[in-house]
Order: structure tokens, then C-alpha cells, then sequence
């Protein structure tokens, strides 16, 4: 261990000894700094800013003058990013290093903020058929005669004979509770058996009720629906920001993050492990109000996630999913026992994770799969599931493809200059006035929509789903045109040279912002989010060559993002090829659907495995044609495909954009 | 906590702060000083006398006087046990309480000393056949045309492939070393298969050798034989004390110990977890000399013990088989994770605890089941093991029954004036000239016999076997008779009368010990022995009759003790029913040589299982002739029953004791 230095994060005020060459993002991550890192480490994405200040530093009750240590001067990736009107003292968290005591100030802009969840959970229809059961049995107290049958040989021989299950196994903590339920239960107990084949629980008495908890871990949210498996019902939701955000906005910098620190994989798997039982422990504090352990109250647990979540939970390498041949190291569900996660539900119980389709379509995908169940549709559906990852479904009853998009993150917000996440203080839509080009917009958290005249609201930036709004508002008002450029000339304000001379629009004046300045959607927005849109239609343009498909009869919008997209604004876009708008669906976390699925109903895993291995991945980078009809999808919404009913709902709206749509 | 004490344990040097009221014993336990409790606190042995002294007491370097609280006063338990010889300030450290800074010295009999093991492994003809086995698999890289192949899914389709075994699944801990051994090692591994149903280990390369562990776990002894499990050799014996010894020397104590101390089976669980472990660490050591686990070179772990042992090694609750209808928690087999026990081996292993037969029959007799074989022979054999607990097998390929005796601890030398542990200075063996009744014997650790003219040879006490042989020598040179009484005027100093003016003979003069006390075999230790071998004979006598059978055609002695009786002695005793003495078999620790097979031929873990059911348990106790019978088999050998091999034996060696016996 080298010398340290004090560090102090304002306004957050936490402050620690820090290790001298550690960088401000890394001594923020060990003080719990709340601090923006979309790229992870990488110093790409510039989210990380932040103000070195000078002054006094109190210490110990004492003001005492901070050693005058001037950090070593910008590094040429911090040149890239750092702006004369950032003002000065400004470095990127990620690069600096720390080399004397500072003091730290994080602008409001460089603050992550709380996530706002958006996964509820939506009514389903299953057919209840849990992994897990309660049986209740009851002996006459033994007596000499018997003294030479165990415990164990008198339950396994009673469940038999009563409920036919032959061939039961205790699990060996079911076994510890076994004596004393026996004795404390005057010999009534209830065993909660899972698949037929173990004991997973010894209760005393009669118990009826059996929970488990349904989980969907996505890149940025994990969410827990906890279920009362005689219902089926979701008793309760909890969610938490996914707590490896701080080592990794996207998937591929935390398999980087993996591969450059020693401990990095079994840092980030802890950080989830512990996520995970923050939702437990605060998903059963309405049922369970007493004794030790009221996670313990949970019998069963599903999972669902993205190839690289799955890994990095299970302690996996994710390294070789990352690159070529993308091998993954398990394909198949597994069961595996609570205890040896550390997960804090009943220890004796198995944490089932859902198979995986390929080395970039995960069981997040197949957790879509089983709950849309594409496979028994007449209909040529195709399922959209953005979150963080983009993954496509694309068939029906007879053949399903599957694949995943690289998007990049700017459907997120990540290289969108104002992108934030959903947080509050986040534009989350946006009109635009066609002839004014004046923009009304809603803010999360605020009730109403605002208009620039309404004085100040607060805004900090703009989240996933406002950026395509925004976008196709900027289109149909005509803003831009259909390769994405700005017109110019439209005689108003809102469209400005910024002083690179790249033209701009303001979505929010600085005195409507808490931010203090104009909160504007920048020509490398628009282009970063046609980058993002173009890679979408190309994997579905080739999955649909690939297979045949000439037409979608329906189009599913699934994912946290899917779930607060504009139908419309995605049309016009060209997120998908042209559908009426009828016909395109917003479904909802499908993925933590398909977890609930598999909790409450065995087939349903047994499905999943078959499933997974049914469906056809399909590699669109490796196609051939792939590069030109990405270039082609850039364009707004596809520089050669039709879009009659696109252009039938813009005509209709009268939108100055229509013209430009082939119908 | 209230107030604490300054204790010094002399001569160990030992000291510490002690809770007030604690007992000397507890206080002796918890800083680890070596202090013999063979009833385990139930004040009944009289074996942990100990000196309280005043004085100095040595603290910081600083003498200070003690403060000078005397003790409360001797207890009636105590009383009973302490002789106006002991000198001043005897007490017995589990009932003396600790209300002042005291310092104690612990006399060198009531030190316990370490336990000689005589537990070496013989040589056995077993098939081999084990549970666990090493198979490499090589594989060409995967290439992108594979990406939707996981490394788990290739590894399964090419064992079935090559080895013809399906339906394998990962054990947890065994899939994360997948992806780094196959990309180590080159693309061959070596996978460790249980039972062709799951691999629990992953290994880069071509891997030969395969250890396996078995373990017998006695009252007193534990020994590990660790196995070449590819030639079938033990490469190395490791044994320790059980480490449970200071909670209760004997079976019922550590029943009482569990029950009556909130954390005692706890306690006892993980003392016999660590010592297990120690084991471990000491029978790897030549093999692993490097990387940070060798303990998990060992893919097996067998383990035989009585029900108790088993119990506690569990974590399950000993009290119920301690008390009406005494009923055991599990009988069968059990396969647990070694994780899940806390062993330091292969954690993907699993550890198989041998089953057990009844509460008082445990698998250390299922063990000597499977290797003694009775169940295939025509002879009639009786099996006798004495450990610390008696166990009896009765029977041929017809039937075979199985008791436990009450034997008592006299056997293994407590309840024995001087009796002890098979430990350095411990009388072993013992011959008495029939004209002079003057002794010789053997201590342990000097090489050649004793006689009284050789001067001091500082003897401490006797062990197990060799009380056997000096009543049985007693008796044949007439200084005791059959009922067991002294005969009088012998015309001999060796047989003289204590304060008590009861009569006891001088085995070794004060001069030749190292205890500076005459060294005597007492009224009470040929009392003591003769309900231990009454109840012994008479449980032979009740199994006999149960089954219908008059005569045996063998008798197998095995187990520590067994192994080191004299033939002669014990059938002189009358420990058995008369057979010829070249009937009369010692067979070793045969539950260890039954661990031994069930690790190395996994049908041996069947048969195992089908015996220890098929096995008759007889419970003698309540058997209304048990009275009478153990009555009459107190006398030397048995009041009633005919001992015409033995009277053959003794006329030969001329012994006055010849004449007494049935012909």
C-alpha cells in the first residue's frame, strides 16, 4: 500500500483516504459517490465530468489548508471531451488521477440519480403447476416396535404411500430441520418437495402458503416479483438499479471490466448477489415481519438475464462470450441450490436459471419466448426486446430466428449529449409543433406537460424513450430531413450553430433546466440514434431475407424501453419495417413475464429448454449484405422500403414529413 | 458477562480470564490444556483430580499475590472420589467452581496424554470399482460455426459419445473450472464422474491419479486411509483423538453434552469438522506440496461411526437416540457436498456417510458387515468390535443379527483405578508367575518387558487391553477366584489390603512409575471389568438363544481394542462362549476396512445399504433372561456353561486356575 490522500466528494460530501494513482471514478465508486460512468472505465463516453476545486478541507473539527497538489494535465482522451464552456477545473472522473488531497465537486449533470422502474408486473394467464409443493403429513408418534426405521425412512415411506411420490431425497439442510419438526409438530409436518424428487423444507404443522420469486435482471434494473404459488398472484414488485452499473454501463464494458482487474468478475458477481438479496429481504418484509431469516420464506427462484449477466452471476467468465467464437460456457437451465449463491432464501431450495439461446441471446430472450410463445402463432410476429441489449424474435408456429442487435447504447441515452437515464428530472416525451417548431414536453416526476412558457421545471436531460420522440417529432415538424441532417433556414431560435458550428436544437431553455443550460438534441444525437435504429431494421431486413418473410403481421414491443416507447415515434423512425399501427404492441417486461412463467408452472421450463434449442440464432454480422443494409436503414425511416401505412398515419396527421414516405 | 478471574494451568503454563463459576474443567477446555475427563462432566470418573495451590502469580511481569479466595467446599460428589492420599487441595475440576485467581496443578495421571492409534490399515482384496473415476476428453477449438454450442452442452455430448455415459450433469462448483481448464488445456481435460451422474471436477490435460478418502470415526480414535483409487493401495494413514473427547469420553456423555449446553452439538460438529479437515491436511501432504487447496486432491470421502458420531457429524440431534424409542434421524446412505459439510477436499465431492442399522448400531458395524462378509459364509461366526462402544454381529449367510452392548467403559480403562488410555507409559501387557505372583509387562514406547528388578521404567497406568490381561492372568494364578474375590494369604506383598482395608494387587512398585504411586489392580477394576464382560457374554448368550444356535464355529475380534486383546485372555475371561482358541480370530479395525471398500467399490455401498437392512437388530436389554444371564456371566468365565477348549488350554499351561473351569 502506497501513500493516500484525503478526498472529499461535494455536494455528497463523502470522504475517505484514497490510495495515491487511484482515479476520482474509482475513489467515487469506493466512497458510494453517486457518480455517471455510461462507458465504464473506457473514457468514451465523457459522462463522467467533473470539477477539481481548491480551498479548505476540514478535517477532524480542524480546517487545515489542503496540500496545493495540481493533478497531472488532461490526457488527449480527456482533450476529446472536455468543452471551454465546461469551465475550468473540469476532468473526466475516469482519467485523472490522485496525486495530493482534493476536493471534488460532481455536477448535477454527472449524476446518475435514482432509476425510475418501469417493469410492473402485468396480469397473466397461467396454468399453475409450480416446480414446488407443500405436502402435509401425519404419523402416529413411534414407539419401541419402530425403532429401527429413521425419520427419514417414515417420510419417505408416508409421502408414498399417500401421494404416490416415489424415490424422494431429502436435501441435507431439509434434513437438519427434519427431528425437531417431527417432535415441535406433534407429529404433523409439512415438506415442501421440489420436482418430485427432493425435500427441500421441513416445517412443523400445517403450513398452506408457498412463495417464490420470479427475477429479471437486465443490464441497468433488476426487479423481483414475488408470487404466492397457490395463487399465482404477484403478492409484491421490488426493483433495484442493477448494482454492477458502477463497473460498466453496457454489457461489453463489464466483460472489460472482467478482463482487466483480477478481482473484477468476482467484484461484480458479490455486487449482484447482494442486489439480489436486497430485493429479497425487502420483497418478503410484508409477509415474513419476524424470526431470523424471512428470505427463508421463499421456496423457489427463476432467472432471467442476458448472456453476460447469466455468466457474471453464476461466477462465470464472460470473457470468451466476448469474443470469437462467442462461446458460451452453458446453454442449458440449471438448478442450483440457494446456499451455494448465497442467495438468502430457503437454503435448501434451487435457483433455476433459464437456458440461453446463444452467446449474445440470452435466457432474458427466452424468458420473451415463453411468455409471447411465438411458436404456436399463425401470425408472423416480430418481438423487439430493448433494454440495454437489443434482441429480435422473428417467425411463428413453424421456425423462430433470433438475434441480437448492436444498437449501442443510444437508445439509453448513453452518446446522446443530454441522454440520461430514467430518472427523475428526465424528458420522457416530447411534441414538437409542426409549423412553430415550438416543443411541449413531460418531465418524470411532473405531473403535467410543459411548454417553454411555463417558466422552470427542472429538466436535467433527456431519457431512452423522449430521444426517439424527439427525434421523429424533429422529423415529421421538419427539422431535420430524411438522411438526418438539419434543414436550415426555418426561421426560429430552436435551430442554432453550436460553436463548432454543427447545428443543434433546444429542446429546453437553461432557465426551464437544473442543469443551467440549453438542453439541446444535437446533429451527433440524431446520428448516433440512426446508427442505433439502422442496426435494429438491418437485423430484422436479414432475418426476414433469411427466412423468407416478406411481411410482419404484428410487431411486439417488449422491455423496460419497449414498454414506454411511442408506438407511432418507432414508425416513423424506421425502428421495424412498416406494420399498421394497429398492429404494433406494446407487451411489457415479457422477459420477467417468461420468469414468472417458469415459476409457477414446470412445463414451462421444460418448454424453455426445448425452445431455446428450436429456435435458429442468426449471426447478421457475418451476412454479407449486412453493411449495406445498414447504411440503407440509417436513413429515416429506410432509404428503398415502403411504408404505405407509415405514410397513411403521417398524411393523416398532416405532418410536413409525409410527403417524403413512399407509400 | 460478570466478573472474570486470572486462572494458571500448571505445569502446561497455560493462564487466562475466567468467568466466574465456571469449573476448573471448562476453564482447563477452553485454553487447551491437556486434562483427562473421561465421564465428560457428569462427576462421576473421578479422573480429572487437580491441586489447587497458593502462591505467586506471575502477571506482566509483576508478582502479585494472589488474592486468596478459597474454593466452596468440596461437594459430595467429590468427596466420593477424593482419598485422604490425594494430599492437600484435591479437587475434581468439573465440579470445583472458579470464584477468585486461583492456580491449579493438573497431576500427571489426570493428564490425558496423546493417544497411541492403533488403527494401521491391512491389506484387502478388493475389485475395484469406484464410485468416482477420471475420464479426458480432447476436442478440436470451436469455431464460429459452434457459437450456439456452450462448453457445458460439448463436454456432456462427447463423454456419451466416447464413454457411453448420458444423462451427466455439472455439479456447480465443477462447471466454473470448465472454460478456463478446456482453454488451458489446450482442449483436453480430464472431468471427475460420481457415480455417472455428475461431474465434480474439471482439470486442464491428461490426469492420471485419483485420491480417495476413507474414514472411521471411533468414540476415541479418528483414522483416515487415504487410497490410490486406480490401484487400490492406501498411501497414507493419518489418526487423530476425536476431537469431541473433552465434551464426554464416552457416547452418552456427548448425548448429555449436546443436550444440555445450547450450542454443545454445535460445538462438537465442528470440533470433529476441524479434526476431519486436519486429517486431511496431513494425509495430502506428501502427495501436494503446492497451489493453495491440496485437500482437494481428493475426489471421495467414505465415513463409517457409531450413531452417535454420525449424528453429531451431521449436525443432526443426538438425543433422540439416546432416549425411548430411540429413533435415528436417517438410517440409509447419505451423498453430501463437502462443501456443505465444511471439508476441505474436492468441493464438487461428495462425502458417503455409510448407512446405519439402528439407534445403537451405526454404520462403523455396517462397515465390518461389508467386510467380514458373514452373509456369504456357512460358518456360524460372531463378531465382536469394541471400541469405546461394544457392538456384537451374530449369525451366517442365513441370517445375521446385531446387538449393542452395554459394556461400559471398563474395557477402554475407565472406571479402573489406574486405568488409561493406550498411551506412552501405559501397561500393555501383563504376565504373573503362577508359583511367586510376580508380574512382568510391557509399557508403551519401551521395547522390552518389565520385571520389578529392572528398576524404574516410569509406567503411569493401564490400558485396555492389558486389564484384560492381568485379571485374566490374576485369575489363572489364582489371586483371584471365579466369582471374582481376592483369595487370601497368598504369602506375596503383591496382595495386600488398601486404607479401606479392601484387598488389591501391586503391578508395579512406586519406584518403577513415573507417578510415584504403586500401581494396583483393585477389588473395584475386577468388579468393574466383570460387568463389562458379563454384559458383553451375556449379549452373545441372549443372541445365541434368539437365534437358535448352541455352538460357534468362529469368533472374530475386531476393532482397536480387538486388535489388540489376547486371544487367550479373553477367552479365559469368558469375554465369549467357549471355541478353540484358533477359532478365535483378530481381524483388525474392520468398520475401517468397510469404509475402505465402500470407497473403492461403489457395489460395496449397495450391499452396504441391502445388509444393514436386511440385518436383524435384537435388543437385549429388554429381553426378561437378560438379568439372570448377565448375572451369571460375571463369574470367570461364565457360572453355568461349559468351557471345555478353554480348561484344555489351561491344563496345558498348567495354571492353578484349570481346575475351576467345565470341562
Amino acid at each position: 500500500m502506497g501513500r493516500t490522500f484525503k478526498v472529499i466528494f461535494q455536494p455528497a460530501g463523502r470522504r475517505g483516504e484514497i490510495e495515491e494513482g487511484t482515479t476520482i471514478l474509482k475513489a467515487a465508486q469506493r466512497l458510494g459517490v453517486d457518480l455517471e460512468a455510461l462507458c465504464g472505465d473506457k473514457k468514451v463516453c465523457g459522462k463522467c465530468k467533473v470539477r477539481i476545486e481548491e480551498g479548505y478541507f476540514e478535517k477532524d473539527n480542524m480546517e487545515s489548508r489542503m496540500s496545493h497538489i495540481t493533478p497531472q494535465e488532461p490526457t488527449a482522451d480527456e482533450l476529446k471531451h472536455i468543452k471551454p464552456e465546461d469551465g475550468p477545473g473540469i476532468r473526466l472522473a475516469c482519467s485523472c488521477e490522485i496525486h495530493g488531497d482534493l476536493k471534488v465537486f460532481v455536477p448535477e449533470r454527472s449524476r446518475a440519480g435514482k432509476q425510475v422502474v418501469r417493469k410492473a408486473a402485468k396480469e397473466l394467464i397461467i396454468a399453475l403447476d409450480p416446480a414446488v409443493k407443500k405436502y402435509v403429513l401425519t404419523f402416529t408418534p413411534p414407539t419401541l416396535h419402530d425403532m429401527t426405521t429413521g425419520d427419514y425412512e417414515r417420510v419417505i415411506s408416508r409421502i408414498d404411500e399417500i401421494y404416490g411420490i416415489k424415490g424422494l431425497k431429502f436435501d441435507f439442510e431439509a434434513l437438519l430441520q427434519l427431528q425437531d419438526a417431527l417432535r415441535n409438530g406433534d407429529w404433523t409436518i409439512t415438506v415442501t418437495v421440489w420436482m418430485d424428487k427432493e425435500i427441500i423444507k421441513v416445517e412443523p404443522g400445517h403450513v398452506d402458503v408457498c412463495y417464490g420469486l420470479a427475477v429479471d435482471i437486465g443490464t441497468t434494473t433488476c426487479v423481483g416479483y414475488l408470487c404466492d404459488m397457490s395463487t399465482g398472484s404477484v403478492i409484491n414488485t421490488e426493483s433495484i438499479m442493477n448494482p454492477q452499473v458502477p463497473y460498466g454501463e453496457d454489457v461489453m464494458s463489464r466483460i472489460t471490466y472482467a478482463m482487466t482487474n483480477p478481482e473484477g468478475l468476482k467484484t461484480m458477481q458479490d455486487a449482484i448477489i447482494t442486489g439480489l438479496n436486497e430485493i429479497i429481504d425487502k420483497v418478503v418484509s410484508e409477509i415474513r415481519k419476524d424470526g431470523p431469516h424471512p428470505g427463508h420464506a421463499i421456496d423457489d427462484l427463476t432467472i432471467v438475464f442476458n448472456t453476460a449477466m447469466h455468466h457474471i452471476f453464476l461466477g462465470l467468465n464472460p470473457v470468451y462470450i466476448g469474443r470469437s467464437p462467442f462461446i458460451p460456457a452453458v446453454q442449458q437451465s440449471l438448478d442450483i441450490k440457494a446456499r451455494d449463491l448465497g442467495l438468502k432464501i430457503n437454503p435448501g431450495a434451487f435457483i433455476h436459471v433459464l437456458p440461453i439461446e446463444a452467446g449474445f441471446v440470452g435466457a432474458d430472450n427466452v424468458g420473451v419466448l415463453i411468455a409471447q410463445e411465438q411458436y404456436f402463432q399463425d401470425d408472423m410476429v416480430l418481438i423487439i426486446d430493448i433494454g440495454t441489449n437489443g434482441e429480435l424474435l422473428l417467425g411463428n408456429k413453424d421456425r423462430v430466428c433470433s438475434t441480437s442487435c448492436a444498437t449501442g447504447p443510444a437508445f439509453e441515452g448513453a452518446q446522446i449529449k443530454f441522454g440520461m437515464r430514467a430518472a427523475p428530472g428526465a424528458i420522457e416525451k416530447v411534441k414538437i409543433d409542426y409549423e412553430t417548431k415550438e416543443p411541449r414536453y413531460k418531465v418524470i416526476g411532473k405531473a403535467d406537460w410543459h411548454t417553454h412558457i411555463e417558466g422552470k421545471i427542472n429538466a436535467k436531460g433527456i431519457c431512452g424513450s423522449a430521444i426517439i420522440d424527439v427525434i421523429a417529432e424533429m422529423f415529421k415538424a421538419g427539422i431535420i430531413d430524411k438522411s438526418g441532417k438539419f434543414v436550415s433556414d426555418l426561421g426560429t431560435n430552436r435551430v442554432r450553430k453550436n460553436a463548432e458550428g454543427k447545428p443543434e436544437y433546444v429542446l429546453a431553455w437553461a432557465g426551464e433546466t437544473s442543469i443551467d443550460q440549453d438542453i439541446t438534441v444535437t446533429q451527433g444525437d440524431v446520428r448516433a440514434l440512426q446508427l442505433a435504429k439502422g442496426a435494429l431494421y438491418a437485423g430484422v431486413k436479414l432475418m426476414m431475407q433469411k427466412m423468407g418473410v416478406t411481411k410482419l403481421d404484428r410487431v411486439e414491443l417488449a422491455g423496460a424501453f419497449g414498454s414506454h416507447i411511442d408506438r407511432e415515434a418507432s414508425l416513423t423512425l424506421g425502428l421495424f419495417p412498416d406494420v399498421p399501427i394497429d398492429k404494433v404492441v406494446v407487451v411489457g417486461n415479457a422477459a420477467g413475464d417468461g420468469s414468472r412463467m417458469a415459476l409457477l408452472n414446470k412445463n414451462k421450463r421444460k418448454e424453455a429448454d426445448e425452445r431455446a434449442r428450436w429456435v435458429e440464432f442468426v449471426e447478421i454480422a457475418t451476412e454479407p449484405t449486412f453493411e449495406k443494409e445498414f447504411m440503407q436503414a440509417m436513413h429515416i425511416p429506410h432509404m428503398k422500403d415502403k411504408f404505405p401505412n407509415l405514410k397513411a398515419l403521417l398524411e393523416g396527421q398532416k405532418a410536413p414529413a409525409a410527403a417524403g414516405i413512399k407509400g
